[in-house]
């Protein structure tokens, strides 16, 4: 007997027939003597259409105002399984996000969460209760009510789950779990049965839209096992937990990309210090993520610097960055908006050289020019063009034979390497 | 310069635009140099389409969970009024039920309000800020959230002006203010500048529909003064509060009619103690309010036994009436849902017989037959056809000269009556 807590998105609770078969579910695992709490995002696009209505009144609205509109989308579908439970003979108690404690900081949009009080969900679990916790939202110390911003409602399970020292974390979404690629481009992926939350982590970032990046990070930080499902079959999923280093550190778990990137290029820019700081620092102010930035060699004491932002910030990147460019005397701003990044993910691929020289000729034999690169320690990513991107994938996919499980380590090891 | 608690209903922020209007009128409000506190009610159709989707859910939703689904209708109202307001250039803050410290005890979808903690509000206000609060919501010592039932927001608005003060309560809605009858049956129907609590209690409870009589009752505990007026224009409206006894208790001020009536008739009934009892317990326990109840002269140890409901109550009534009835040995439980009431309302009525005598005599006149007549202090009431009743009321509108605002108290009275 464990105590679970799962978390649905709002694919998996978008209509009332959808939240009656999550209910099911739900009662299913109660039924096998588990303890549950579930955390459930707004039902498909409610929360597009509650910010359809604001913008009805204004184009502005006031972020503190946004997010309490914006926190009655889960409370609508939190309240909707409480009953869905209920008419299958379940005690069921629905709880908004200060209900279950969630306290947050006040930064309105995107909160973060500070801790859980755990009480009165562990309350409701003493009487025998499935709890039933609206995901996404949580409460300032001013009990003023905010949202959690992006990956809100996997970041509630997550925090939930450590508040209350469950046994696990399941995130149910529409795939079945973590693959070795995306399947829609690699037809023969196969869906890993564990990782470690350092490999999901590269993966989340780099595009497996399963579950948000900072909740991942949190479950790694506490070592909250994670189990990434399907709410639409009973397929087992893939287990997000510390692993085995000694044996997982030399191999290619999976071949990640993304398609929103946008590259932004200064041309002859002066290469002297403080020119990074004058570009990026206003990046930063306006809240633009800034990914891979490369700066050429210099010529001439002038020299082209390019980085990459998300497509959806590219017009708010160029605004910011054009009359900067041309305070410094750079000649030219350019961009691109058909790249894409591909990346091999595995523990240890940095400290061993013979993972990146396979990428490189991969991409090499399929001709595909790596426009750059860059590395982390479980990570080699290269930015190449959009269009070859599927090609790419496809051919590391089969280069670092992921389809074999059991396939031995196919970087070529130099003897008396660690 | 005043503090005004303002209370906009659900016609009134109908739509975006609607909003936008209050919001006008709000700001115009604030200009005028008065601190503003305004509850609203939820957009139009809402509270009925949350209802809706619950029932997709299950044709049984728990209370607590439907009071919680339901209160998110006045969160989406009252951020979207605060969010107008800030588009006017004017700082508002919206607040739910609970940040506004409406407390309720834990009877859900029909809450008593037990107190208002107006720290927050006041704290706001300092920091000269318009207050927008949901109204119709409240939540209990577990954190629980509560609706308050028919007329919540009306309620709320006047616990809030009691909580903090205010100089007065403004209630918005869609007619002009107090009629002396209602002027869709009485064209000559005159707007009352000024009204006190207890005639508006009998007024409101007879089917003027403008303010909840649990509002009106609250307002007159506290001797809160309200103002109800129309949110289409910018009349001035109807003064509820304490009237000089002595002025008032002599005239008739208004005519109100009622069509929601059903009546049961028990037939032959056994005349002996208990039998009320045993016949109106049950009802009371099912939460049937029963209004006029007679009991017919008793005839050889039996007698007739008739009382009304409301429409909407008809078939439980009947329902719970019939077996206990037949175990009681009637012969017959009769019903009319084509009846209606009409009375006529002012302080002092029931002391001066020449009140009722006009009434009667008035009704005769027409050929109008009185089913049965009930009275209290302010007020006499007659059962009547429905069919009959806007003839009545326009009779007893022009009997009593209510027209005309300084015609002479119209009762004969005798000598040395008081």
């Amino acid at each position: 007997m464990a105590l679970i807590v799962q978390k649905y998105g709002g694919t998996s609770v978008g209509s009332a027939e959808r939240i009656k078969a999550v209910a099911r579910r739900i009662a299913a695992t109660a039924d096998q003597g588990h303890r549950v709490v579930a955390v459930v995002s707004a039902m498909g696009d409610t929360t597009d259409e509650l910010i359809a209505l604001a913008r009805q009144i204004t184009d502005e609205p006031s972020e503190r105002e946004l997010d309490l509109l914006l926190s009655t989308g889960e409370i609508v579908s939190c309240t909707l399984m409480a009953m869905a439970l209920r008419a299958l003979g379940r005690d069921a108690i629905a709880l908004t996000g200060f209900q279950a404690g969630i306290r947050t900081n006040a930064t309105f949009s995107k909160a973060l969460i500070t801790r859980v009080e755990p009480e009165r969900i562990l309350r409701e679990l003493e009487r025998g209760r499935i709890v039933i916790v609206a995901g996404f939202q949580g409460i300032t110390e001013d009990l003023d009510i905010t949202t959690l911003g992006r990956g809100g409602s996997d970041t509630t399970a997550v925090a939930v789950a450590i508040g209350i020292q469950a046994d696990r974390c399941e995130i149910y979404t529409d795939v079945d779990g973590i693959f070795t690629a995306d399947p829609r481009v690699v037809p023969e992926a196969r869906k890993l049965r564990s990782i470690s939350y350092e490999e999901m982590l590269e993966l989340a970032k780099l595009g497996a839209r399963v579950m948000h990046p900072r909740a991942v990070e949190l479950a790694g930080v506490y070592h909250m096992p994670v189990v990434v499902r399907s709410s639409f079959n009973e397929n087992p999923g893939t287990i997000i937990q510390d692993e085995d280093a000694m044996e997982n550190r030399k191999k290619v778990r999976g071949i990640a990309h993304d398609t929103d990137v946008a590259r932004i290029t200064i041309v002859d820019v002066p290469d002297r210090p403080g020119i990074a700081a004058a570009l990026f620092q206003p990046l930063g102010d306006a809240a633009i993520n800034v990914d891979v930035i490369v700066q050429n060699v210099s010529h001439h004491g002038v020299t082209d610097l390019s980085f990459t932002v998300s497509r959806n910030d590219l017009r708010k990147a160029l605004r910011t960055i054009e009359p900067i460019a041309r305070e410094l005397g750079a000649t030219e701003v350019t961009y691109d908006a058909d790249l894409a990044k591909v990346s091999i993910v595995g523990a240890g691929i940095q400290t061993t050289p013979g993972y990146a020289g396979r990428m490189f000729k991969t991409l090499a034999d399929q001709n595909i020019n790596i426009i750059s690169i860059t590395t982390s320690e479980i990570r080699i990513t290269c930015l190449i063009k959009e269009s070859e991107v599927e090609r790419a994938v496809r051919a590391l996919h089969a280069a670092f034979a992921l389809e074999d499980e059991n396939a031995p380590d196919l970087a070529p090891r130099t003897v008396g390497q660690v």
